[in-house]
């Protein structure tokens, strides 16, 4: 049996190592690996489509890994198996807080129904992506009926990940007026659900405040889908106060576009994946071409600089990679 | 001289019929026509970035066209040179207003300080935008120190409008509460400016209402220049009331951003467009490619229903390019 089979049988088996060993491999950017892992995806693909696809999303400090191991247990003792995809675009950059954030879900962690992988480190967005694509499909087949897929918000992060569930959660602090602005432009109107997050002590009635400013917020922009008005829920992972509420929310959510609609989203999702990773594979390769190399740095600064234009830049990259295409 | 040459030379002396004639050429599609635009982009290059770069845009109705053409005499009347650019990305769909647009501006198309320009159907958005760029570098060659891109508001038009111009102008209508929702998604984020239109007769109160709204709306927005709040202004083209407030917004939204500030936003603008039509270059290879053609829909069929792996398709993709790029 080759390992591609070997570990297929695993991951559909529900066997946690071989579900670990294969995210790894679809995260790995050698070419040999990225090509098995391409031929586990196939062999897997009749096996997946079967979750819930959900996407969580907030600023540093709003509690997502609490929220997510409150969540995530209640889901685990209603029966349902939960992973959680943790993608920190901007750990490249910060050294990484996701093995942080692992450890502190120290509930879920432990819990046998329960599959917590963190993204790695590095990678474009885009690259980041696909990776949480494939990691997605694979939990799937592994037999995962909930997966959630978790982003700091950064912004364009949110955009992609919405880009790959059924129902988007933002997570936002129990705070009012003025520091609403936190919220990255754009982002408010991805969420399906908006959970406004430590709801006790102090802070309930802030929270409550909170909810209100939300709702009323939510008005002013166009749905994202006709069928679904966003639901704003407060929660508290200290006493469990709407955490059952929120899983309402999303199946709410999901009983309101139906069946026809979801599949239409993902049917999107899919094309879009495709055509989103054809471009990066093409940019790349004109990155990666040895004679766009030796000129970008110079082109790009004189295009930025005004004494290049765009057009006539784009014209010589697009040259080049005939040049070093083409025999001639 | 050669036909550029010679084009060069009437679109620097202003002859607005050598402007016409340059941007018809950059519009075309022909490939020998789009060499001769970028050679006589690269010659007037020089002779760029002197304007405002101003965009408008709102939904169907709001009255962009009477607004730009009372606004356009204000700064005609005030030593400006204006050109005006219709960008209308659903004319493809619908068979073209522009020309409806072009006509309803009435005065503004007598006056010899002004140059309206309407663009043509079809196209991919992208390629508009190309259009579009070259455009309002020609506009600038010529001479105009004011110019508008004008856009139907469709959602994404918006998006690729302010990734050409300064300062954005979202045109809304004398509305309020529920209705402020036919604002698309993400597009009152870009706007540097709100204007309410047809704050006259009995739709003043309303208007007056609307700006309030709008303004408070704008305070749950992340800025989109950290130097500058977005402002909102009631206009009447019919009365005059509003329009040098407008403008005055314009200028203060300059005036805050700053010389370094617009610099880098243009720098930024460029590049992007350089590597934007890449892109474009780039996707049209592949979806050009004969092999390609011959089996795309179904690849996207495979890929929709969920029997075939978007990185699986994207790579048969790749596989195919390269194949035709090369002679083995």
């Amino acid at each position: 049996m080759s390992v591609v089979r070997e570990l297929a049988a695993g991951v559909r088996a529900g066997d946690l190592r071989a579900l670990a060993q294969a995210i790894t491999l679809a995260e790995s950017t050698r070419s040999d690996h990225q090509r098995s892992a391409a031929e586990l995806l196939d062999v897997l693909l009749p096996f997946t489509g079967n979750s819930t696809r959900v996407g969580l999303s907030g600023p540093p400090g709003v509690g997502k890994s609490t929220l997510i191991d409150a969540l995530g247990r209640h889901l685990t003792s209603t029966g349902h198996k939960v992973a959680v995809l943790a993608v920190d675009p901007s750990s490249a950059r910060t050294g990484g807080s996701i093995l942080g954030d692992k450890t502190r879900m120290t509930e879920l962690a432990r819990d046998p129904r329960a599959f917590i992988r963190p993204s790695p480190a590095g990678g474009t967005l885009g690259g980041v992506a696909r990776r949480t694509r494939e990691g997605l499909l694979l939990c799937e087949a592994a037999g995962f009926d909930v997966v959630a897929i978790e982003t700091v918000g950064i912004g364009q992060s949110e955009t992609v990940v919405n880009d790959m569930v059924d129902v988007f959660l933002l997570l936002v602090q129990p705070a009012a007026g003025d520091e609403l602005q936190g919220i990255k432009r754009g982002v408010i109107e991805l969420a399906d659900v908006v959970v406004v997050t430590k709801s006790d002590g102090d802070l309930a009635p802030l929270a409550t405040k909170a909810c209100a400013d939300y709702a009323h917020a939510l008005q002013f922009i166009r749905r994202k889908h006709a069928a679904w008005q966003p639901r704003v829920v407060a929660v508290s992972a200290l006493t469990g106060h709407g955490i059952p509420d929120t899983w309402a929310a999303v199946e709410g959510c999901l009983h309101a576009l139906g069946d026809s609609n979801r599949q239409e989203l993902r049917a999107r999702q899919a094309k879009s994946w495709m055509w989103s990773e054809v471009q990066e594979q093409l940019l790349k390769r004109v990155r990666d071409d040895p004679t766009v190399r030796a000129i970008l740095s110079d082109l790009e600064a004189r295009v930025a600089e005004g004494t290049l234009s765009p057009l006539a830049a784009a014209d010589q990259l697009m040259a080049l990679t005939d040049a070093s295409a083409s025999p001639g």
